[in-house]
């Protein structure tokens, strides 16, 4: 339930803080005011290995030198660049009491402290990324984007070439090395997108696009029956922290305004919403009443706040909703249905689909990118690439060509539920028909029989979209179907979709993707166990489940797992296996053709026993 | 630690009985004494839907009108099955201390109550479900199986063509409906076995190959460092409940022996061993002081005992071992390293390569089936698909020949650690090198960096492998690489293989796979949300999540999810939708088409709000 908040309440707003085990924050100098922000995990001495560096997505909460006080919220790196461009700057929107649902003053949120000023395009001035990639200038956000999808390395890593020739990657065109101008072309193509409103001075640029690095998205948002502002910043900040590349607020119900206005000012990560959502609590929750002005003055609000992209089901048109008609489950989109429904009453076209000429004018001089939703994506197996599915897409692609005309950023949402062998085609037509505009999906979940881990049954489907060719992945949480995702259920979602975005990387043969998994299976190997933990994607997690069974810290440097136990551990032979084959003055190939005997006898003297005798363990 | 147990307690071993949420077994009646189980789900009288059946793995103890008495063990109707045919009964071979480590009175295990008659083939008579089906007599067994796989069914599904002709098996030849002698066909060219050791009285009979359900199997086993008999039983009993087809005694340290005895007798799924690891207990740890003779003795003691299928490390040959040399993580396989240790102290051949027809003639007189195991298996993404790994796969196929000559059933172990694009090329060689022998996969791990979330990323290959061909899945649990898992670990991991598996039917194309789906969603669609409970794969579970957010029984029947809230719901919204199609004279398709204003009028009537005053929720 929404608890009541009382305005005058003091205590701060409370978030999560501090580097990841093992862990801390380091600086890129990509330009001069163009810095990029890594994690380096440092490894045990034994390993003679350097700190490994990684993708960070948990902006300054991580960084033990930055004070974090989310009522003033984040240093606002990005307003000098948006400010060289042609913006005009302006008063914004006045907020109306229905922005935030006529909400009471017992339910009233907390105002934001701070409010600043509006930039849009100034008139008939270029100003997406989309358009100033297209005039062939390079940004600051491309120059920050390049160096980020590098890891901050300055040339291609030595095995790049041998690992894109070893992945399959389906027709992606992956390079060795992402330079700023590789970013710029792939963004004028519109191959990729960098979302990123002028009015989100606090983000921290990334891109989505087949040919970078797999993204994941975590939805977060209160609902009518529960969820504070408070939890849902903290939801946001949590999510980055695991890895969530963007993340969308999806509030319904009282305070929606507010709680947005908390996370846009707090999030170095772009925030998507569904617009559709708030213009329904404007006309208290009736989809009949909508109509193009409530919507306008929606898109308006959320363009001056800074969202980074909207979710615009404008492929639900009044002859494809019949289509959903004989389905297994319908319309489950909720904007999808919400369309459908206004569309029935009214007996009339889609105002998303007849305005979005106006759409695309209102959100290019803001740059908010659009993510065309699927309000007709599959809800069940039963309902996999239906004809209902399939003519919204057809549609999507028409509007793609539409929004890019307009100098628009454009990804393409995608579903849902389908089984394993449905999945590939998915990518195949969103490709062909929306001329490869980012495809960004929910999982799809490949059965329907599992509530309560639909973050596996979707992660698999996640994985193998990605690997074809979707640039983002969003995220399910154990709680999909049942119930609003608490903090446990957002790491859980974030954690598996990070798995699958991984493994596609893997699969499509990034330059760099392999090196961790190289580098967890070495301290795997030499029983660093503190460098185990820290180099996953869940140090305390995987720290805890180690100590559960042998909690002493001597057997953090113990030469066996709990699998095996002291007295015999195949890891500690393997080891025996390779000292013994490095002595050999020829390859193992030979010295396995070879018979000598005094192989053997060389074995045994340094072979020895594999007994450990840890007094701990008897 | 394995806690010291006092013989003379006298509490019983506790295990969990009683039937899963809103189900019963029932039992079908597929020939004289051979009667199949199965699970039926009991739906909400509005769904208009008969019970819904399910393959049901939990034996006996999901039974309400089954008294479970641990200590008595199981009853043993195979007994009259095996007694029919051309066996001998003789007294075993008598336990000797060495058999459980030479455990001390403080340490020892309470020994199971009964001692029963071993039998074996009689001198030269066929006895092995292989033999026999060669021989063209179709077995109990058989016939339980057809019954079991086509969930009692006595006659193919409408939509069995048709589910056929939408999946890609990748070259099966899934049937529409199983009848007696399509299995004893499969067994009998070797594509599917029956582990079913003449001794293991105790076992509801099940199937093995990719015409067949895909198969989960959960490996449990105390170690030297953890756990005890009463924790074993209770864990095979916890995964089986859960749906594992069938479970693999890992054992190691003190009581293998009597731990065995304990969860063979109590077991109606197959239970496979590693006998290595018991042999090696036997020379105290050290696998140099293994020989034939102490091999041979545990093969014969674990033969008698009544285990279904033995995994043994044959492949490792002498020159394969210097090929693991250079990998990232040498071998990880426990068998494998125990035998490459072996062959490099001695500088010798396999004992196991060497005496493989004498470890035939033992396993085919009590029918334990070969599980060749792939002591080589890379265990990192770096090692997937090397030389090593692939060698002895060639081995493992030339291996399944010499078995097949002598008449034993024979499936074939896999990987292990493998990226998305390396996992086809897996199957496409082991269905080409082992004659089309089952496969039995570990995941396969898609990505190393996950510890802590092994469960999730190895479920993402075993979905694909599963997909692809394999006919078992060996489930791994969260705890995969950092310790022992424990009942909730078994849970985790046991639902994640059945989700990857389903997937896989699905993809398969099998002709009932999708039913559950669809029974699931209508439930979904319609809010039966205790059926959308009950007939998913963790009924407690996804009522407990669903009940965190909205607690009230009054919404267990209420149209909406917390998701949306009570104000709005899609799926309402749908059903609204559904109604008005319903209401045309015409097809959705026509009516989309054709503009007629009276429609949005005959919607309004019905249409009505979706607005859903409860009180509970304001």
């Amino acid at each position: 339930m929404n608890a009541p908040i009382d305005p005058k309440k003091i205590e701060p707003v409370k978030v999560t803080t501090g580097s990841l085990p093992g862990s801390r924050k380091v600086y890129a100098e990509a330009a001069p005011d163009v810095r990029v922000p890594f994690r380096e995990i440092a490894l045990h001495e034994s390993s003679g290995e350097p700190p490994f560096r990684v993708y960070d997505t948990s902006g300054p909460y991580s960084d033990e030198a930055t004070r974090i006080d989310v009522h003033a919220g984040l240093a606002r790196h990005r307003d000098t660049w948006v400010k060289r461009r042609a913006v005009e700057a302006y008063e914004g929107r006045a907020v109306k009491p229905e922005d935030d649902g006529n909400v009471g003053e017992a339910h009233r949120a907390r105002e934001f402290s701070h409010r600043y000023p509006v930039y849009r395009a100034a008139d008939g001035q270029p100003l997406t990324q989309l358009e100033l990639a297209r005039a062939g200038v390079v940004t600051e956000e491309m120059v920050y984007i390049a160096n980020r999808e590098n890891l901050g390395r300055t040339a291609a890593l030595d095995r790049a070439k041998e690992a894109l020739a070893d992945g399959e990657s389906f027709g992606a065109s992956i390079p060795e090395f992402i330079t700023p101008d590789f970013v710029r072309d792939e963004v004028a193509r519109g191959r990729a997108i960098i979302p990123a409103n002028v009015n989100h001075a606090e983000l921290e640029p990334m891109i989505i696009g087949r040919n970078f690095l797999t993204k994941v998205n975590a939805n977060i948002g209160n609902s009518a029956v529960s969820s504070s502002v408070e939890e849902e910043v903290e939801k946001m900040v949590w999510s980055i922290r695991w890895g969530a590349d963007t993340v969308m607020d999806l509030s319904t119900g009282r305070n929606i305004h507010t709680t947005r206005e908390w996370i846009i000012r707090n999030a170095p990560v772009p925030i998507g919403t569904v617009p559709i959502y708030q213009a329904l609590e404007k006309v208290n929750g009736d989809p009949v009443k909508l109509d193009w002005e409530v919507y306008k003055d929606t898109l308006i609000e959320q363009c001056e706040q800074g969202v980074d992209y909207f979710t615009i089901h404008a492929g639900v048109r009044l002859r494809y909703v019949p289509l959903s008609a004989k389905r297994v489950t319908g319309i489950v989109s909720r904007g999808g249905s919400i369309m459908a429904k206004w569309c029935l009453a009214h007996h009339r076209e889609s105002f998303l689909y007849e305005r979005f000429d106006e759409i695309c004018d209102i959100m290019r001089r803001y740059d908010v990118s659009f993510s065309l939703g699927d309000g007709l994506r599959p809800g069940s197996i039963a309902d996999a690439n239906d004809a209902a599915q399939f003519a919204e897409l057809e549609t999507l692609g028409e509007l793609t060509k539409v929004a890019w005309a307009k100098g628009c950023q454009v990804m393409i949402e995608g579903p849902g539920h389908v089984p394993l062998h449905k999945i590939k085609v998915n990518v195949e037509k969103q490709l062909a028909l929306c001329g490869e505009a980012p495809f960004y999906t929910l999982g799809p979940l490949v059965t329907d029989i599992a509530p309560g881990h639909d973050h596996i049954t979707s992660a698999i489907g996640a994985a193998m979209i990605g690997w074809f060719g979707t640039a983002m992945l969003c995220y399910v949480t154990p709680k999909e179907h049942l119930g609003l995702p608490d903090r446990d259920d957002v790491k859980a979602g974030v954690i598996a979709y990070k798995i699958a975005a991984h493994a596609a990387d893997l699969g499509k043969g990034h330059p760099a993707a392999q090196l961790r998994d190289n580098a967890i299976s070495r301290a795997r190997f030499e029983f660093r166990w503190e460098d185990q933990f820290n180099l996953g994607l869940d140090p305390e997690g995987s720290r805890a489940m180690h100590d559960e069974t042998l909690p002493k810290d001597a057997h953090k440097a113990a030469h066996f797992c709990s699998m095996c136990g002291p007295k015999f551990c195949s890891m500690e032979i393997t080891q025996q296996v390779r000292d013994y084959a490095a002595t050999l003055n020829e390859t193992p190939e030979m010295a396995a053709q070879s018979g000598m005997d005094e192989m053997s006898e060389k074995f045994k003297e340094l072979g020895g026993q594999v007994y450990v005798d840890l007094k701990t363990t008897s």
